[in-house]
């Protein structure tokens, strides 16, 4: 957890929670990533991970992304090789978010990686990373909130909301998501 | 909780839920919204505002509405002073809507102000008027049910699923979402 | 539940899961629905059912299917007289999804037939029948598991993630959901 960097500090009158070089930036990397990118078929993903490396992401060549995630910022990205980020998820990165090797993020999955301070009546901006383990599953529509680590082969169900870091091999369902069993991995 | 005053009556062989009137307005309503606003930049909340209130919304000048928010009616719309609704937040307000004043509905919130009734073979739509109090903040994807009300400076976390009244500064958190904790803003 | 019949079966290196002619068949699905039905207004669910049908949907000509509504593969989709399928809802049927005579299946919900093999290193797919009997309603935004059955009447309350089989009458809420109490219907 970090505070936040920037600017003017009053988000609720409107005011900006980003420098003005960082709402650039996101602008010409939405251009970039729609003309580029969006509408690409499925199986240039080596096409899409140049993009993502272009604007300062790191990703692994073998990962792959698919032409209708969301990434917020690529400069706070960091994918794994093998790993895949599937169709409709959105990586949230206002903070960093790193994915490791041979993760899956299915389907309409969605990490957060920021909040508001609650307690501030100002209601500012909190940016708080996410890592996801190697091997580790993110199942269709899930939700990993601010900060949350998930450790090596942990799964969070379809649909689970975790506020809570994942224990190695730990398998966790529900919102808010709960630790149900540990994962038998074959080797 | 209010019947409804409509139409044909037997929604399940197809039967119009409202009258025809409605229908041809909402028509109207996604046309202009698609043509006037859905593609607009975010700093234009003014204008988006006023192209709300030209359809029958109360809508405060400082109120902000992304271009991506969805809005059922304008006319069953009612949004505070700096009040800020997010990026695909949808408000489906075949009820009421009202949204109080530095009230924040996050990205991808839900807030929907109606129902069925699950006894009558014909399944009647049910109309429940939502109200978020002053300072309320509904985050990320959340979602808030028909009839529920969120009085002033309760919070709904990220992916909560909302059936029951929040009380003044109370923390909701999870599916179906429970009183947590009690918010200490600073004054 | 029953195994995947197909392909190179290394997902994780990118292995597709599918065979060509089932890869090329959803090519030529999601061109034909974008071209002459995703466009339609919402009084058109004939015409709608009839393209499900010639792709080999089984779908009751009285059924009701919106625009917005994806559909993995029609042959794995059979629909009853009078039921509908609300806007933007997901029936993700890698396995085959039945859905009652009058049945509801309201916007956004979304309704996975296959999953996972968490066990296996290389995470195989399984592909999990759905069943949804008749009268039975899955509200906004639900989200119904692999392999569920829903008894006749049941009900999936909104945003409810059901992983269990539903029993008739049963009223369903939360994730994971669980039966509530039992709906009386009128007669």
């Amino acid at each position: 957890m970090k505070p936040l960097e920037a600017a003017s500090r009053r988000p609720l009158e409107g005011g900006a929670s980003f420098s003005l070089g960082n709402r650039l930036c996101r602008i010409i990397w939405a251009v970039a990533w729609l003309t580029l990118a969006r509408w690409t078929p499925p199986p240039l993903h080596r096409w899409r991970c140049s993009v993502l490396r272009l604007f300062g992401a790191r990703v692994a060549p073998t990962a792959r992304v698919h032409a209708s995630v969301s990434v917020w910022l690529p400069a706070n990205l960091t994918i794994g090789p093998n790993a895949l980020v599937g169709p409709g998820a959105r990586l949230y990165n206002q903070g960093h978010i790193t994915i490791g090797e041979r993760a899956v993020i299915s389907q309409g999955a969605y990490l957060c990686a920021s909040s508001h301070d609650i307690r501030d009546p100002h209601f500012q901006l909190i940016l708080k990373p996410i890592e996801i383990g190697d091997q580790c599953w993110v199942a269709a529509d899930a939700f990993v909130g601010p900060g949350v680590t998930m450790a090596d082969r942990s799964v969070l169900a379809a649909r689970g909301v975790l506020f809570v870091n994942a224990q190695a091999d730990g398998i966790y369902r529900g919102n808010p998501a709960e630790l149900i069993k540990l994962r038998q991995l074959q080797v």
